[in-house]
């Protein structure tokens, strides 16, 4: 098959700093170009991948030294540079969350195929979308569709990170002390305060793994900083990936204690890749990702929380490792998304005129859907 | 003539809180449908115009209260809209920066004009230009064209503020202290720090009226808050238009010192508009706007600008405003507009296969140019 991915240009594929989105393309992209298909990534220039890379820009825009930077039209110059090339594709699989290809590929959006990364619950999506309403759509959660419920979802592929790169993990060593971890940024609507909490009333210490941004600088310094007391609750600061490993896989338990409908959320299953148990709160994507009383808990409130955290001893960690394997390793997410892209096709090939939307938003999204745990939309 | 006037989103035309395009366009819009032309505004419902109001989103999206919204599918929504009704218009007048409306319109450039009201140094730019070079460009001075001199630039059209709005200045009380007003956010690039410097060695007062944005904050309380003291220099907080008046009217000169190129400057030209001179440092668009000697003075350094402080007492308040009249009404602007628009018409009526750019380039810049002070390029 011969398929292009087009990546944001903010972040180079896979990102130097952070970059969900950057790191599932490049995933993505290696692991299809593993598998023989040919494929081409169209990316900033200090990208690395086995695809064939196709640079768009000399560096992402966040590495760009150069204090003016116009996302706006680096993005206008890649997606006219795609649609120059588009003979060359038997199909184009865009990873950009607000519309810009649009205009671009109205004339063939059975052409293409796109996975919004982010959050869709913005005012402005809807318009849009009833605009060109043909072009084809996978969830990277069924809940990040509940904003959007008109668009033409063809089908819903969870994240997956590569075996090779999460192997499973040595033993636990028994020495370490037990505790809670936070990982991830430190904003308001990640809620650091409800895990500070959970693990304040539960007994445990908390560790915080996180970066303080510039947006949250004022959050963190008014409201968390002064819960830290260095010895209950620790704040570890920006861990690396190997010191990530180590945290994760060290904990009791990580605490995911979101207030925001996050569509998918990376981290919650990077701990289950160390066996780590998840507490997570029920919103977004969480009761699609964590098998309750399996891989973890959902939880409702902080008092919730705290009573799961006594239960904890009940979850088996190989268990937890053996869920990831099977619902959440890349293998199993280019399985899924090389089985979206062939219904697509044989979509267009059975009726090279038609549009796919009445075909694909029902039959795509019932097959091909890598959850056991849909919730009722 | 039948135009159609695309705004940006980001504030309502005319603006509630800082636009100066928005301003603008609001001038322009109100003056051609005067002029009995059939214009059509595309804009944020929550706009105010004589022409015809194309509501495109229902608020501005700076004064939206929703938390989430999407500049991109905003304007992506209206662009389709404009497009939907292109064949209503004669031509189609874009007054955004990035290009955005490009893929919309590149199978007739020459139906469009486009006004660019920012600076044009962002990296990404040239780049995008050259996959859409026949796209007819407006400058709003010379210097604005410098970073894209391969763009098709049509004509160059200062801008200009309406004599009704801004009418004869009332004679000056004579009874206020002498003093060097400073109006504009208090930004690094803006250099108040040069402006108190300049002050405090010509012997005069300094007041400063600006916001301190959010951007600004940590560079206000670091670096020029420290050199506020209320007596010698005096920070009067925002001032609302009638404030304004009598803050620009009461001067012995606005200092603009300025280190960016600054592609216009409306301020400056609101200053000649109650007699009152500016002095200007050496960048961007100044050399253009300031008539040296005559409306004010350009300066290289805060000793030239201490020097000509000396010198003020030479220049003319009336003469500065008739400068402005002649050189600064929304009226030589709307009228400056209407050639351009009519040479474009004339060009396609003349081929109307070919596109414009050999005839538009050479002819109508040298034509159309409301600069009797045009710099080297």
């Amino acid at each position: 098959m011969k398929i292009a991915h087009v990546a944001p240009l903010f972040e180079a594929v896979p990102p130097r700093l952070y970059g969900g989105t950057e790191r599932i393309v490049s995933y993505l992209c290696d692991g299809l170009a593993d598998r023989g298909h040919e494929v081409t990534l169209f990316a900033s220039s200090d990208s690395a991948t086995r695809a064939r890379l196709a640079p768009c820009r000399e560096t992402a825009l966040r590495l760009d030294p150069r204090p003016l930077t116009s996302a706006i039209a680096a993005h206008l110059s890649m997606l006219d540079e795609v649609r120059r090339r588009a003979d060359e594709f038997d199909l184009i699989h865009f990873h950009l969350s607000h519309f810009q290809h649009f205009p671009f590929f109205e004339h063939c959006p059975e052409k293409t195929v796109t996975t919004p990364h982010g959050r869709l619950d913005y005012s402005d999506l809807p318009g849009a979308l009833a605009r060109w309403p043909d072009f084809p759509f996978i969830s990277i959660s069924l809940r990040q569709r509940r904003p959007l419920p008109a668009a033409n979802w063809v089908g819903n592929v969870y994240h997956g990170l590569p075996l090779a790169h999460f192997p499973m993990p040595p033993p636990r060593s028994s020495s370490t002390e037990p505790y809670l971890a936070f990982l991830g940024r430190l904003s308001r609507d990640k809620r650091p305060d409800r895990a500070i909490e959970t693990a304040r009333r539960s007994g445990l210490p908390l560790r915080i793994a996180a970066k303080v941004g510039a947006d949250d600088r004022a959050y963190f310094h008014d409201e968390i900083e002064p819960l830290i007391d260095g010895e209950k609750v620790v704040y570890v600061g920006e861990v690396g990936e190997t010191e990530k490993a180590d945290f994760l896989q060290g904990a009791a338990a990580l605490l995911f204690p979101i207030d925001w409908p996050e569509p998918f959320g990376l981290v919650v299953i990077e701990a289950m890749a160390f066996g780590t148990p998840v507490i997570a709160w029920n919103e977004g994507a969480m009761p699609e990702i964590v098998d309750d009383g399996v891989s973890g808990f959902i939880v409702d409130s902080v008092d919730a929380a705290v009573a799961r955290v006594g239960e904890l001893g009940r979850l088996d960690r190989n268990e937890i490792r053996a869920v990831f394997e099977r619902r959440f390793s890349a293998e199993r997410m280019i399985d899924d998304y090389e089985a979206v892209y062939a219904l697509l096709l044989a979509d267009s090939a059975a009726s090279p005129q038609a549009r796919p939307r009445p075909f694909g938003q029902n039959i795509a999204a019932s097959r091909v859907n890598g959850s056991r745990h849909a919730p009722p939309e």
